[in-house]
């Protein structure tokens, strides 16, 4: 494992907060986007923490035309009361999805379950947090949402028409296993990302992640056009869903997302979906043997983990182990090649910049 | 094409409700478990017609322990508005599948969104006719529940301990497509039908489908001991959704399902999961071009299925074809040696044998 630096929470959250609010966006969007980065920090989503978060804000958000610092939410009639209807007006990512999640737990607290629906959305960067973060409070809680762009070919297609529209679902099984469950992916067999890097590497694809520009499927990353969905068909169906909710929603063309050179006089915004449920909204209550809810959840587990499948890890388990690591170093683990890229930041906004040398080594 | 007899539907739908009653089943039971099963053929779902649900009443139904013929559901006292929870008592899966879906639906009706979970529930068949049935109403709608048998083993695993743990989800796309776009699959690559057939045949499995008895992979049916979830950690994830979920409302542990010799002082019933959602109760209402809700998921799926992606299929759309040729037919389509097995049913039920020489042949 290469060295990480701990960085004290709140000097990573000062500097996120000021560069947000450098960009013109309020106290709170910065402080609940600054939040937010630390969440993906601690639990290692190294992919989507405060560097991503600001670099997506430069090419996508504030810095384009996806995301508008200090948009208020407007909340649309409806004559539901279990389902609200949020028409975001590019606000930031983060602290919309952070009010939406919220607003449909106050829902499932009241109806047994809660939908808020956001059109005019900016990328939320990591649905799994969001999920974590109610499901840690008790509640079976879902998210997807719009990708950014469009790079994933139907099955069977050859062009690029589909996101890759990711799933999140998180469970409160903190009593039951130590932690919150969390299913999180994308529909893509592999990131756009995670090619570019193969191809520095000079290293091969996995098969059927990816196509060429006529459509066939290749493993050379210089040739890849567009990527495939994971599971054939199946991922295809899942990555399809996010497109259909979005469409009911409000979401226009998928080719069109975020390509403002391309949209005009039509919508190229995201889409959000949250949904809550209150475990007891569920709950027969006849658990066998006598069991409580937890207990019963944690008997299936362990039913499904027994019988010679003890190495097999649970969906959220790395990032609760990693979490544990954060706990235990006392900051947030950083490379130095970011707390480099961290610096580039501090630049920007005319924070100090971060001493390398000054920060603990991680030993653990 | 194997040659298609042409079946009246409703002596389809005699002989089906007949070998209920046969059984012990209520009129209404008789007759839900028979529509449902022209649903299917009518479908095009070979593997969950009316023989195999007949088939699977008897070995895990009312001839096991599995099912209770004219069994009551029981509504559990809930303080939640938008949920139901029902002690399904083993009743009939169709007609409890149909009843919680209907229910499900007045409850979105009135709140946006609703759900429906039911305990001591069992097999259903096919979840995909209960979505499909709801978007024809015009709703949104989710199902899952636990597979009959633990079949499948964890991503990293060895010992089979999940089901083939089915989701189905169904969007109201009849304007914007002509039909309702389904996306319904089990989490296993294949089926165990599958791999017995594969046997039968002399062919080799695909890659990663199925594991032996040591958890390693292979394509050799006869050394097959158990089944693989569709794309490694992701189709893990969505099948220990479906577990997670049963545990929560009041599901057992899954390597007891339906081992009623093995569960003693335990649960091995099924459980389901239903949610309907009002498409209204999602629609922010702005969408591009002055285009209503409909209008507007036909431009998305207009996008997803153009530039090139012209020959895609939408999930839903085999099932809706085969549909249409049912309807031209003027009746549900059955092989010869599917109308020998429908003789066996109606041997059993004391029921006129159909005459395979009197049913018209499809030309279509």
């Amino acid at each position: 494992m290469e060295p990480f630096h701990i960085v004290p929470e709140a000097q990573h959250n000062a500097l996120i907060a000021a560069a947000y609010r450098h960009r013109g966006y309020d106290v709170d969007e910065a402080e609940e986007g600054a939040r937010f980065c630390a969440e993906a920090s601690r639990h290692g989503i190294r992919t989507h923490n405060g560097l991503k978060a600001l670099h997506l804000d430069h090419v996508l958000g504030s810095g384009s035309q996806g995301c508008v610092p200090g948009a208020q939410i407007e909340e649309k009639p409806t004559r539901f009361a279990a389902t609200k209807i949020w028409n975001a007006n590019k606000k930031l990512g983060q602290a919309t999805a952070y009010r939406a999640m919220a607003e449909a737990t106050r829902l499932a607290d009241r109806y047994g379950v809660g939908t808020v629906s956001v059109d005019n959305a900016f990328h939320y960067l990591w649905g799994g947090g969001y999920v974590m973060d109610a499901a840690k409070k008790g509640y079976i809680a879902y998210t997807n949402c719009t990708a950014a762009l469009a790079e994933v070919v139907p099955f069977g297609g050859k062009f690029p028409t589909l996101g890759t529209n990711p799933h999140s679902w998180g469970f409160p099984t903190t009593a039951a296993v130590g932690f919150p469950i969390v299913i999180d992916w994308a529909t893509s067999v592999i990131a756009m990302g995670r090619v570019q890097q193969l191809k520095r590497e000079g290293k091969p694809l996995p098969p059927l992640a990816a196509v060429d520009k006529d459509g066939r499927p290749t493993t050379d990353p210089a040739a890849v056009a567009a990527l495939l969905p994971f599971g054939a068909h199946k991922g295809y169906g899942l990555s399809l869903i996010n497109e259909l909710v979005a469409s009911f929603i409000g979401g226009s063309l998928p080719t069109l997302r975020n390509r403002w050179d391309q949209a005009a006089g039509d919508k190229a915004t995201c889409t959000f979906f949250f949904q809550v449920i209150h475990p007891e909204a569920i709950s027969g209550g006849a658990f066998a043997k006598g069991r409580n809810q937890a207990e019963n959840i944690k008997a299936v587990i362990a039913d499904v983990l027994g019988h010679g499948n003890e190495g097999c890890l649970l969906p959220g388990q790395l990032e609760a182990d990693w979490a544990k690591k954060t706990a235990a170093a006392g900051g947030l683990l950083f490379s130095a090649a970011e707390i480099e890229a961290f610096n580039e930041i501090a630049a920007e906004c005319a924070q100090p910049r971060w001493n390398v040398a000054a920060f603990k080594l991680f030993a653990g």
